[in-house]
């Protein structure tokens, strides 16, 4: 129990704060950004001061059309070229990397698909890495990254980043981050977090759940992820291994699942089950969103089988959601990725599994939708999280980026 | 996105930690104190100044043994005998309600049985009003109350207090809190919460979970309620619902639930439905916590169908558990109430189903504990609900409280 902050701390915080406001919202004037905070005019004008100085934003008249007479007002704007971040992506199908700049906007990005069969962590390191520096040559001279962050679907210890669970990679209790930062060479440290957690980050930020403060992302890829967001602040626990919702045991002695447990989530309602009640096989060129999706093409169009796999496992997912409701009774439930397609496929076996399943209390006013952020979303979140640390003290570590390292010195 | 606080936030926020520090920890030097705080030592005497000048603490010696040579520092001691709460505990088989003084001391309490046949709204309304005033004539001249709440074995919903779900009482959609208010004419209003989500709060404050951070509390009575504690908060979801653990399905198609579903953890793991694989009939002389011990008493003395009732209930609990370990990954989970006894008696099965059933990363280190504060935890957690005001702003309400209310003026 600590006492409240000092003076500096506060300045702090609101420097963070209004430098979150535009990276979030976008440019804003200094009379929104005083009537935000609840701050005067006078201490606006200092912080933005401060943070023009720093180089973080810039003063300007507002872009575009919309201008009203007369002479319209400076807007605050973040320096999306000059500051930025590295995102990387690793799905199970797909690598990802781009730099993305102050205010979210992605600047640039490259892509690669990938074989499920050849996992290799040194030649996944190497592709990330060769695909980020090329990234790197192309942003403006003067430019500063000030973080890097990978979306992994894994469990992810929150401590030292080590990866300590992803069956459908074929890798346990490595330090990704720490390979890729070396590789890299920038001095930055990357971070890793779970994918489905970056993407429960992302959309309550900037996708669906703006302003929820209490909802649950569901991610499938071929796995099938949780992010839990409780009182507006990620649920990680003790360690970080927060929201597993894919290993919860919907369906007690059912389908084996790569935990090693009975009719997890993730084996009743993950791509191979539904392939398989579809009578699909995985195949090498159709796996991931495009399997997924010409399933609920297929039935769309009547295929009798494929309409059978989607409402049966629109049950189990319905299921899962109505346990997911009682426990934390969230304002919003999301679905992204291959659950995207699937939730679309099957809304009426899932509302009807939720309507028999959960509580009417905290049933009633839940809303489910799809993911705003699409296919990025676990990439915005991977960028969202690197901005964390010069979001909570922008001036410190501009300084620190921008200065020669200590130890560098003699 | 608000900017820091002023400097009379803080001075509050400070008042409102320093009260909460000898209020949970018991009496402590100013030296103490103004460590733990991070404070100046003329800041913290500051503080307490105030707070005796409230009628909140005092100063003195430390009593009772243990006393060093020379001459000993004073230390700061709650007002317990001077300001205190009215905590009402509500069961299916008992009512319970204590005066409970600042810094925790139940000062003074009223018990009754209930029969569960006869539920009668008014008739527990009057009970509880009752036993109150009693207690309130026994307080010394001069002590203020400051607050009431009550633990309740429902949904109650947040923003009115209002009963959304009660099986195992016959009740629904009233608000307790304004009847119980109107009767007992002290212009208090009476909080209404979740009896296990206030048990949660209670053992993370005083009992078993203290330090830890990421908890989850597990309360049987003839239902199974939960309480969640994330980041050192209770999880209550968008409408204060979070926590319905006992209503999460753990066996689609098992055992017809109260709440309308099949296989709820609550229909699995439920006193009703030991007593019943255990041969036992519920009886008006044993049921509740009685009838549990009987049954695990049984079980210790070689009853067969006692302990396969016990490990078969056991192994329902811990696949439960398993399920809240991947969502939550919780530093520890604790078992209370009726929990407690069952646990107890089937902890091999719960470890078990847990070792298959969880993930290992979230389980390698996650304890199991029974409830600290052992029968009174429901009742400990409804005082501490109903200190929660006085505590955030400690001169504030004092002031509110002691001075006669602006409406009733003229």
């Amino acid at each position: 129990m600590k006492a409240g902050p000092s003076p500096e701390e506060i300045r702090r915080h609101n420097l963070g704060t209004l430098l979150r406001l535009v990276h979030l919202r976008g440019p804003s004037s200094r009379a929104t950004l005083a009537e935000t905070m609840g701050l005067n005019r006078s201490t606006i004008l200092a912080l933005t001061n401060d943070l023009t100085a720093a180089g973080l934003v810039r003063e300007e008249l507002p872009r575009g059309p919309g201008r009203r007479a007369g002479r319209p007002s400076l807007v605050v704007r973040p320096e999306s070229t000059r500051v930025y971040v590295l995102a990387f992506d690793v799905g199970v199908d797909r690598l990802a990397v781009a730099r993305v700049g102050l205010g979210g906007e992605i600047l640039d990005r490259r892509e690669a698909t990938r074989t499920r069969a050849a996992f290799d962590t040194n030649e996944m390191i190497g592709a990330l890495a060769g695909a980020a520096r090329a990234l790197e040559r192309k942003a403006s001279r003067g430019a500063v990254c000030v973080g890097a962050a990978m979306a992994f679907p894994g469990t992810v210890r929150r401590n030292d980043d080590v990866i300590r669970f992803a069956p459908n990679l074929d890798i346990g209790d490595v330090s990704l981050g720490d390979a890729l930062s070396r590789r890299l060479g920038l001095g930055l440290p990357v971070a890793v977090r779970n994918d489905a957690n970056l993407g429960a980050i992302a959309e309550h930020e900037r996708g669906a759940g703006v302003g929820c403060e209490d909802m649950i992302y569901l991610h499938g890829d071929v796995g099938f992820g949780g992010g839990i967001i409780v009182g507006g602040r990620l649920l990680g626990g003790q360690e970080g291994y927060g929201g597993e919702i894919g290993h919860m045991v919907v369906n007690p002695g059912g389908r084996p699942c790569a935990c090693g447990a009975l009719g997890c989530l993730e084996a009743e309602v993950g791509e191979r089950t539904l392939l398989s009640l579809a009578g699909r096989r995985e195949s090498a060129d159709m796996v991931g969103r495009d399997a997924v999706r010409a399933v609920v093409d297929a039935a769309d169009r009547g295929d009798i089988q494929a309409r059978d796999a989607l409402h049966r496992v629109g049950d189990w997912l319905g299921r899962g959601v109505a346990n997911l409701v009682n426990l934390f009774n969230p304002g919003m439930v999301v679905f992204g990725g291959t659950l995207r397609d699937i939730y679309l496929g099957s809304a009426a076996q899932v509302r009807s599994a939720m309507a028999t399943n959960a509580l009417d209390a905290p049933r009633e006013r839940v809303k489910l939708r799809t993911a705003a952020l699409g296919d990025d979303v676990t990439l915005v979140g991977a960028a969202e999280h690197a901005f964390a640390e010069v979001l909570n003290d922008p001036i410190e570590v501009l300084a620190r980026l921008r200065s020669p390292e200590p130890e560098s010195v003699g």
